[in-house]
Formats: structure tokens, C-alpha cells, sequence
């Protein structure tokens, strides 16, 4: 088993840097997720982010880190659109120069936030992974300081500070349902909840077409996958790092796997009843309470709405779902 | 002039009694919009409350209120649907009885959700005006108390926090912008704002089909239209309240109108490019600013984005508008 490096006093450290920028975001009962699962579900509602998801808690934290220490130059990053708003969010806070590198295909309206938010935008490579070589390739050129999207203590840190806010609402719960991609936030999210509450369960959520957390646990070491093939564009890396592989051996209770079909059921419910939009990535964890069973998951979990950057396209046909 | 019977004590005791049941909605400013319309604006988020809509604030305090004097009994409302929602989750919270009376043709997913909050529908009358007067009825016949939409203290002060909120987060504004209907948030926030920074201008939205407070401001007492027409069911009360009156004649600078086809138009921009579901009472601030022009306002005006429960086929039609 590999030994994590992310500690919890990174954690606290993180609470710290984000709290004058970053509001807690809401934990609200669903009585529409009740009446169609028949149990209690809370759920974490991280699109109320100034960018609509989570990602802006670990990439202004690992920004907020480099100011500390007198870092004022440029950033770079990788990303299919997420980690790329976030850090472009976070660079714009504070006036450094960002580029981010997406993947050809990407998500446009998540192109033309980053470009909003002034950030020089590359188009590289086919998918995450060629992204972030190319990414690679410009930092060493230019002098440019990396931010990756979960590979990183002060990422995974920052991601972690949202099960920080879990801990200390009133509302009681025994679980955590987390979506699964790079594995920065169910890291973060499982080690503020374990280290603090170990009898709350953890649970990660990943896509039949992008399970390549699922295949590293089993093997005992990263795998990466020869292609991936989901709607849910945040949680599509081919492979973990060794951080976050770590992070969920130790913390995580168990993966449960769904398909696309389940994400859009999940959306739609999220969209009519709950009036919330919440990109695929975002509606994992409550298509996988829909898919397996709320019961498996525990009395009243929380399941953790990652994000709402809907593409367009997605939104149309979510809309049109006859379910 | 009439003269104002809420004062800034009701207010500061509606801060204190909702403090450990609601947090603060967030303030953002939005890049989407500064590009449609060339100047900053903030948006206050009043969507990510509980129930999607600021009518919690109101309804909540008059029900601690209530509990704070000893009163156990159930509650009764009229309301085409977010106030009624909103007494519905506040009773439900405490265990209270209530019923809610909603016009015939009232909004169905809103009376769905009034519902699964267990409270008791009784549809009466063809618009908000006759359901108020049934409500009085039962209210008389079952010994109910009426929880007004917002001719009360109570809900005039609950509204006032979110104007509260406003003047201790750190981003600065000129001027604040609030969608008018019976003026119970109108009254409360230019009360908070005005009394603590009386350099701050506030202004009113009425839509053209419904524009009873405009009237009753230019004849100096409270006028009833004969009827009202607009998509926006949460601005559609045919008059103000004296107490409302008062409020606007004393706090707020001006009111804008807007149509119908302004609203649609705000909330195709706030779908798609910030990624919010906004009902058509809840985009109006924004859809005045894109219509009369954000200079007329100030140079960072605050739009109040009052509600998010939007119907389905608003929904959809918003969904397929082009813009």
C-alpha cells in the first residue's frame, strides 16, 4: 500500500488561505431526491462556487501557496475545462499571467470561461493526458509554474476543505458519496472525513468508460487506460497519480461504477424537481444512489454535486429526457 | 407619504432568529454579464437558498416568531407558489399544520413541492387576490394564523436580511436592484440598505403588466389593477400593501419596467453562460439592466436574482429561445 503525503495540517493550512475568498457552500435535504430513492439524501451543493464548481477550492489554494512564499509569475495547467476555469479564476484574482492547455474537443463554453476570465487558452492533443505534456513541455519553455489538476498537496488539500465544511454543519450524516476522475477530491474529501469521523462512510463514484481508479486498486498500483469514453468530461483522466491512488487505499470505503444513462436520469431530476443544472461530472454520486440503491450507501448520505458547468449540448438533451 | 411601521430593531431580531437556520446566499460578479452588457455587475444568489427563492427569509421569521410567543397552532397562506413554499418548509420544520390556498392555474410543480413539504393545498379563486381572501375565510373559520406575503412585519424584516447581507460582504456596489411584486423584498432590502448607506441607490423592477406599485407611487395611495398580465407570477400581485407603499415612497430612488420578452432574454443569458436556473420573477433586476442599460443604474450595481423555481415549460422555452 502506498503511504499518502497529503497531511492534515496541509488541510487546515488550506481552510485558512481560502477562508477570506471562498464562501461555505450549502448542505440542503432533497425532498425530491427522498420521494424518488425512498430515503434521506443531503446534498453538497458545490456549483454555488464562483465558477459553478469545486475546483476553484484547490487551484486557489495552490495559488494563494505560491503568493506566500513570493511566487508572482506565471501559471500553467492542463485541463478539460474544470481545473482550467478554476486556475483561470484564481490568476485573474491576483493578476498573474495563466495558460491553459485543453484538449482539442473540449467543452466550448468552458473554453470561452477560461478566455472571459483572461487566460491564454492552447488547444493540445487529443485528450486530458496529451494536454498535460504539452503543458509540460511549455513550463519548462517559458519558465512557467505547473498546477496540476489533482496530482498536487495543495490541490488535494484544497479539494479537502470541502469535507472540512461537511464536518462542522449541524446536519447529521453517515456517508459520503464522492464523483471519482483524477482522484483530487475524493483524496482530499476522504482524508478530512476519516481522519476526523471514522466511522462516516466514504464512497467514490466512477464511470464504466473511465474506471481507471477502480483498476488501480485492484492492481495495487496506477494503471492507466489506452482511451477513455464517458459524457462526464471532469471525471475522464486515464490514470491516477500515485497521491491520490494512495489517498483512496487508505480512506475510501468502496468504488461504485455507473454508465452515462445513469448520469442523465440523475440530471434530470436534478433539473426539474430540484431546479439545480449540474454538469455530468457533478450528478454522479446522486445517479449512483439512484442507480445502486440508496440503502447500500447508508442512512442519510450526503452526496456531493461536484459542479454546473453544463455543456450546452448536454443541458438540450437533458431537457428534452423523457424519463 | 405614508409612514413606515417596520423598523431597523424588527430587522436586526429577524437577523438574529435566522442566523442558525439559513447561511448567507453569495454576492458574484459575472464576466458573462459585464460582457453582454459592458459594465460590472454582482449578482446576489438568491436561488441557493433551500427552497430556490428569498421567500424563506420572510416566511421563517414569522414563524419563529411565532414559536418565540408561544404560538403551536397551524399556519395558513395564499401565495401562486414561492411564499407558499416557503411557509410550507418553515411549518414543516417545526412541526406545524399548514395550508396553503393557490390560485387555480397556479404553477404545478410549485404546488407539487408545497405538497411533498406536507403541507395542505386548497386551490380558490382565478388569481393571488381572490386566494388571499379564501385563505382569510379559512383563516376565521379554523382559527389558523395568516402568514401574509408581505403585508407584515415580520416577513418585511425576514426579506430585510438579505439586504443586510449585502452591506458586510467586501465587494463594493453603487446601487441595488430588486424585482417589485407586493414590495415586501423591495421594502426590506432599500430599508437595510438605506438606513446604513444612505449613498447606495435602490431600485424597483415592475413588469409592464403588472406595475400596481408604479400607480400607486404616482397617486400617493395604494391602486388595485383590474388585472395583471406577465409570465412572472412571483411580481403579480394586483396591489401593494400600505405598508409596502411606505417603504418604497421612503427608500427607493426609482422604478424600471420591463416586459415579458426582457425576462426571457436574461434568463437565456444566465442559463448558458452562468449556468443558473432563474424563474422569471428572479431575472428581473438583470433583464432591467440589459434593457434601460447598466450606466442608468451605476457603475457596479448589485442584481437581485430573487428566485430559481422556474416552471418546466418556461424552462424549455428558454432552453429554445434564440437569442
Amino acid at each position: 500500500m502506498l503511504e499518502p503525503d497529503v497531511r492534515l495540517s496541509d488541510v487546515l493550512a488550506a481552510q485558512a488561505r481560502l477562508a477570506p475568498y471562498l464562501v461555505p457552500t450549502p448542505l440542503q435535504p432533497s425532498p425530491a431526491a427522498r420521494e424518488a430513492l425512498g430515503g434521506e439524501v443531503l446534498l453538497k451543493l458545490e456549483m454555488f462556487q464562483p465558477i459553478r464548481v469545486f475546483k476553484i477550492r484547490g487551484a486557489l489554494n495552490r495559488i494563494l501557496h505560491l503568493r506566500q512564499d513570493g511566487h508572482s509569475g506565471g501559471v500553467i495547467t492542463a485541463s478539460a475545462g474544470n481545473h482550467g476555469m478554476a486556475v483561470a479564476y484564481a490568476a485573474e484574482r491576483f493578476a498573474l499571467p495563466a495558460t491553459v492547455c485543453v484538449p482539442e474537443g473540449a467543452n466550448q463554453a468552458k473554453v470561452r470561461a477560461i478566455r472571459r476570465l483572461g487566460a491564454r487558452i492552447v488547444a493540445a492533443g487529443e485528450d486530458y493526458q496529451a494536454a498535460s505534456e504539452h503543458a509540460d513541455r511549455i513550463a519548462r519553455d517559458e519558465g512557467l509554474t505547473y498546477v496540476h489538476a489533482y496530482d498536487d498537496v495543495d490541490v488535494v488539500s484544497g479539494q479537502a476543505t470541502l469535507g472540512m465544511e461537511l464536518l462542522v454543519q449541524p446536519q447529521p450524516f453517515d456517508a459520503v458519496v464522492v464523483p471519482i476522475g483524477g482522484g483530487g477530491l475524493i483524496g482530499g474529501v476522504a482524508l478530512a472525513i476519516k481522519r476526523h469521523r471514522p466511522e462516516v462512510r466514504v464512497y467514490g463514484v466512477a464511470m464504466s468508460g473511465a474506471d481507471s481508479m477502480v483498476r488501480s486498486l485492484a492492481a495495487g498500483r496506477v494503471v492507466s487506460l489506452p482511451e477513455v469514453r464517458t459524457i462526464a468530461d471532469g471525471l475522464a483522466p486515464r490514470r491516477p497519480s500515485e497521491r491520490t491512488l494512495s489517498l483512496v487505499q487508505r480512506y475510501v470505503d468502496d468504488i461504485f461504477v455507473i454508465d452515462d444513462e445513469d448520469l442523465y436520469r440523475a440530471l434530470h431530476l436534478l433539473l426539474f424537481e430540484e431546479h439545480l443544472i449540474v454538469e455530468p461530472s457533478g450528478g454522479a454520486a446522486l445517479a449512483a444512489l439512484m442507480r445502486h440503491g440508496v440503502r447500500r450507501f447508508g442512512q442519510r448520505p450526503v452526496a456531493v454535486l461536484s459542479g454546473g458547468f453544463c455543456a450546452d449540448d448536454v443541458l438540450r438533451r437533458v431537457v428534452q429526457l423523457d424519463t
